[in-house]
């Protein structure tokens, strides 16, 4: 499989450390062995996987993993859904289809793909591997500081023997939402959503009410929402269902949050105002686990010397734009095009390099993170305002949606657009008016 | 001027009595002597006149204005607006322009026009007098008792002498919002909105900002909204600022509303978060005075007996569909018509008139009502529901809104619409949903 991949050699003696062998580090490794460099991973956990279950790649995703040359694998182990249907949660009724037909594919040359998340992840490091890189499980890159020729790095091994320090010329930070590196940048915390998922996959063809699914189906209403789609070839069915936790709220409201916040208990509680199809559905979910939805705050600078926070170490989002790994495959690919063609034009600079990276991705990245907060909220508006969102989706769906997805699904890393016009990651008015408001809220609940 | 009325005599011999000269009186007095009926109408005040200033006829009222022959009388003393923008109150953006051009004439039938009400009136009142209606000042119509052969009323005179009863064929009760014949039918209460109007006119000439002003404008933004458009050929600006009153929901809240809710202090507060435009219009507007708005619930059934329940009598509506004053007039042009259709086949039976009028014009303005309250909540939402209804005005603005205005202003009495299929009154599933949490919320306060 080695011979699909699309290799070059403009980063030929380059040594790059990755902290993290996640998604966007796997990505991030496999991104820059492509492009020559030396690639040196390192992964805390025994073995590289992935917790949770089915991930969404858009057209921004495909168009990348198909210039690296794994599609094909991710095809095969993917699923190709005919549509995306935004439906009502109490009502049924779908009010917005975003068809992945030959017109999508022609306007954003690529198609839409759901996988399951571990063999993305492990698609991403056996190329990485094929590749030339170096993956280490068991061990985490701790505090990191510059040399005379670049950055060492301290390892911290779980079990095995390694050696304390590994130096290269560059580092890249991928170590996720709790990221140890972050603190260069900015000192802050993950902000919560008060939402929470619940996840689970099944055999579609065993379920009887499910079984003719080709969709990407998303039940939005107050307070909720409940996704459903195919995966590995229609041969399970994934399913979340996500809701805001009154645990959480009352909590913050009287200064103590409850660690269980929630928890099944709610999960019961949470759709008793949607469709009894929804309800029924809950059924079918994992409840030994659930995750506690956060993001945070946007920042405005990613690199710090010869290291730059990439990925959910930089710019975890909330999940509503379903983006937050092709985020972490955009930066990877950023820094493979951006360090490309500085060596191409024969000034390696890996501080400059970095330098413009962030100025890159900070605002694209940021407009997603706040863009998804409000899609969000979008979501799961109540009253008079769900039908408002309702009749916009019908207009939407009636008179076209590119409009509200180009800049999303159309954005290419090699162009540098947000580098080169900064007015471009200025949030919509609109967006940034909600987001002052939102974050007012946020200051006086912290009050 | 006699000589434009389109006359016909096919109510000939039938005598109608009318309660209240306001615009749907007077509008009941001419529909009714322009088909031959003997109409006598009695106005509890010393002379015609109407309290406020402008008011909006759609095409739904032009095409009845046309059709009695008082068009001409009416546009040299209007105004006929080339367009109506809605604009956000905090950022001024104009999001939806519905143009009065030829497109919207032929779709419609008709012009949009704006006319000062006490204009309107007075070619109403002479107008009616011109097709032979009798009509007097200074008494009040009262009970009401079925004789063999018809309805006989009581006379109540304010201060000269005049009979003590008057006998009819048939009695219409068009005697506003605080009608006393409505008991007949329910025992109910207006029902206040929290909303409350400022209205004002000044000269548009002397009024360096406006002068240009060829639009009926409508600001709105949370909790309030704000109307500007000229009168009298362009001669005055016609102003009206609604916010909704603290005042009056903290009285609810404790149980004990204070009469003056909506009063200048508040007005001046109201506006802060509004652009400076808007703050700095209101010095403009009258003080002396201030409109409490109040609607009343649907009625499902008008008629009782000979005597029918007609205009702000039977179903007085919020503002926000500008239709109030051609919901009566419908009524008149209704009850005209199926009578002259009822006598043209030899059946003149005024309780089976008064019967299909109810079926006809009940649901409809029930429709219209309801659609109102949900109109005004619409133009006064805040935060995200704000920020997507200006994107859902903006679709529109560009894809056609007609679809959105058909009901309203395409109606036409003569085709008997809701009476021949009933399902038309029922309101669109979305605002029955609203209407039912609506109701819910009046509820809870209540209790």
């Amino acid at each position: 499989m080695v011979s699909t991949l699309n290799k070059t050699d403009e980063l030929k003696g380059q040594s790059i450390v990755i902290s993290g062998g996640g998604i966007g580090g796997a990505a991030g490794a496999l991104a820059l062995s492509l492009r020559g460099a030396d690639v040196t991973l390192f992964e805390r956990a025994p073995e590289f996987k992935e917790v949770g279950a089915g991930l969404q790649i858009g057209p921004h995703g495909w168009r990348m993993l198909e210039g690296w040359g794994v599609i094909d694998r991710i095809i095969a182990a993917g699923y190709l859904p005919q549509d995306m249907q935004f439906r009502d949660a109490i009502t049924r009724e779908t009010i917005l289809t975003l068809s992945f037909d030959e017109e999508f594919e022609k306007h954003y040359g690529g198609r839409y793909l759901v996988i399951h998340r571990s063999d993305l992840l492990s698609i991403l490091v056996d190329a990485a591997r094929e590749a030339g890189a170096t993956l280490h499980n068991g061990a985490t890159v701790g505090e990191s500081r510059r040399t005379e020729t670049g950055i060492e790095v301290d390892l911290e091994w779980e079990s095995k023997e390694g050696p304390a320090t590994f130096h290269a010329d560059a580092f890249l930070a991928f170590d996720g939402i709790h990221s140890r590196h972050r603190h260069h940048l900015v000192e802050d915390a993950p902000v919560p959503s008060a939402y929470v998922a619940y996840r689970g996959t099944s055999k579609l063809q065993e379920d009887e009410a499910m079984k003719d699914l080709k969709s990407v189906i998303g039940y939005i209403g107050p307070h909720v929402h409940f996704i459903q789609y195919p995966l590995r070839g229609g041969e399970l069915l994934n399913q979340v269902a996500v809701f805001e936790s009154k645990r959480y709220l009352e909590g913050r409201e009287a200064g103590d949050v409850p660690e269980d916040w929630g928890n099944p208990e709610e999960l019961k509680q949470a759709y008793t105002h949607c469709s009894e199809f929804i309800q029924d559905r809950l059924d079918t979910l994992w409840t030994h686990n659930w995750w506690q939805m956060s993001d945070r705050e946007p920042l405005l600078k990613l690199n710090h010397g010869r290291m730059i926070l990439v990925g959910d170490a930089a710019h975890p989002p909330l999940q509503y734009l379903a983006s937050g790994a092709v985020m972490a495959m955009e930066d990877a690919e950023a820094i493979a095009i951006f360090a490309s063609d500085a060596a191409n034009a024969g000034n390696l600079d890996w501080e400059q390099i970095f330098e413009e990276v962030s100025a890159e991705r900070a605002p694209r990245c940021a407009r997603i993170q706040t863009t998804g907060r409000f899609w969000g909220e979008l979501w799961h508006l109540e009253g008079t305002a769900r039908l408002i969102r309702n009749e916009l989706f019908r207009q939407a769906d009636r008179t076209g949606w590119f409009q509200y997805a180009d800049w999303l699904w159309g954005y290419d890393a090699s162009k540098r657009e947000y580098l080169k016009d900064p007015s471009k990651g200025e949030l919509p008015k609109e967006i940034q008016e909600w987001r002052y408001a939102l974050l007012e809220k946020n200051r006086e609940v912290n009050a």
